[in-house]
């Protein structure tokens, strides 16, 4: 299928906390159409093999393919982590895979370079240590500490946040020693944002809390704009997929796009 | 496949939970073979679709009825409201179908008929009010208060047990204005024996806390018994396959089974 500035974005993550970044790309670029997968059926992907996370994007973005995007982003740390190099061969020049990490790297190497950095995130990202390589190789001397915090996922999708459990549970996490002394916090999660105030409120506003969505959506437009492909003038239309749908989902879908949206079951496998 | 006494009993469940009920089995009965499949690929079932919790058990359930299972234990109390007579329809008389909330319905209409009973659980199990229906047929005039409670499970993975996170959690959730007055609590989750003892002492011991394994691994030793297909002389050997394997999981393992298992990969999905 041929690509033109008319074709849609698509963006994926394993649920629904990858809206997040399709919030930020809806606001960055208003007149794009989006495509968004959320592959409810087996999230969350913070705990599955990296040979599974690999099979189901592969799977995702050749529905994408088949809907004309033109770029795909990988709205969800694990998958990033796992496929994204998959994804790019798989792909070839059919159409730009961006990733949610190495934006966030980019911003770090050029903007942070001095600073102690640390990272949240869920054990697949952080035992994966896709950011600490990355941020490694690129800056010269950069450390970067890093803390898997499984617990934040459900506790957000169960509505735990802005309240004493979830003070209690990010403390916990946020006062481990390896995180001791950072200057600034990578949250390496899509679902993350929304708890950024109270993670701002324990550091006291001394901890710099740096969040992917706004910088990968920068980098969309980046992209489309030096080939062409950005949609000034179009009238979007967004479609929300899920592999699995429940109310409940689209319940939640509503915190992390921050509007109501209307998920439409379409499953890819049997 | 014709089944006999030293047909092995298949047991399944949405991940490593169920092994609270397999290690139950175990225990009960030391001479039979065990065949339990985790489906780590689609955990936790608790928030997934009833249609899509049915289709992952037909499969598991054909898988273990290929490997000659007498009998197949649903250790999972979200696919035991969504799939039970669905798999019973399915497997014919091929093998018995036990599910986890039926041998726990009649110990409560049985011996607990006088009490105010409490129900927690997921959201799935409890929005099914499965056990409310099933428990306010047998029972004349016996109520049910139930309670959702989806952040345990992911809790009790994590770890947060026995410390004060969980306390905090479950304080949280046991105060609910739901549970008031309730004598006795129905653990609606097979997950939740790890957190039994932090339970009862949230009620000081004075609600009586009621898990169903044990419960469970009695019913099915008295259908075996009344067939003849109680395998008493055997010598055990058990099989822990998983649709997606990771050492995480692996390592969870030992604390629902209270023993290390070796999990192996085999996966039921493309």
């Amino acid at each position: 299928m041929q690509i033109s500035s008319q074709s849609p974005i698509g963006i994926f993550d394993s649920g629904i906390g990858g809206l997040t970044v399709a919030h930020a790309i809806r606001n960055r670029l208003p007149n794009e159409s989006l495509i968004y997968y959320g592959d409810t059926a087996h999230l969350p992907y913070g705990d599955k093999s990296e040979a599974a996370i690999q099979a189901y994007s592969v799977k995702i973005t050749q529905l994408l393919l088949d809907k004309g995007c033109k770029a795909i982003v990988i709205a969800c740390n694990s998958a990033s982590s796992a496929a994204y190099e998959l994804l790019k061969e798989y792909t070839g020049s059919r159409a730009k895979i961006i990733n949610v990490i190495d934006p966030m790297v980019h911003q770090i190497v050029s903007q942070h370079s001095n600073k102690r950095i640390g990272l949240i995130g869920t054990k697949r990202t952080v035992n994966s240590n896709i950011y600490k390589t990355k941020i490694e190789v690129l800056g010269q001397g950069l450390a970067l500490s890093t803390l898997a915090t499984p617990l934040l996922v459900p506790m957000i999708e169960e509505g735990f946040f802005n309240n004493k459990i979830s003070g209690e549970i990010i403390e916990n996490y946020l006062k481990d020693p390896e995180l001791d002394g950072i200057e600034a916090l990578i949250l390496g999660c899509t679902h993350y944002p929304l708890i950024k105030k109270e993670i701002e409120a324990f550091y006291n506003g001394k901890v710099e809390v740096l969040d992917s969505s706004e910088v990968v959506a920068i980098a969309l437009e980046e992209y489309l704009s030096s080939q062409g492909l950005h949609n000034k003038n179009g009238k979007p239309s967004d479609v929300f997929l899920v592999s699995d749908y429940t109310a409940s989902f689209e319940a939640s879908s509503k915190l992390f796009f921050r509007k109501r949206v209307e998920l439409e079951r379409y499953p890819l496998w049997d």
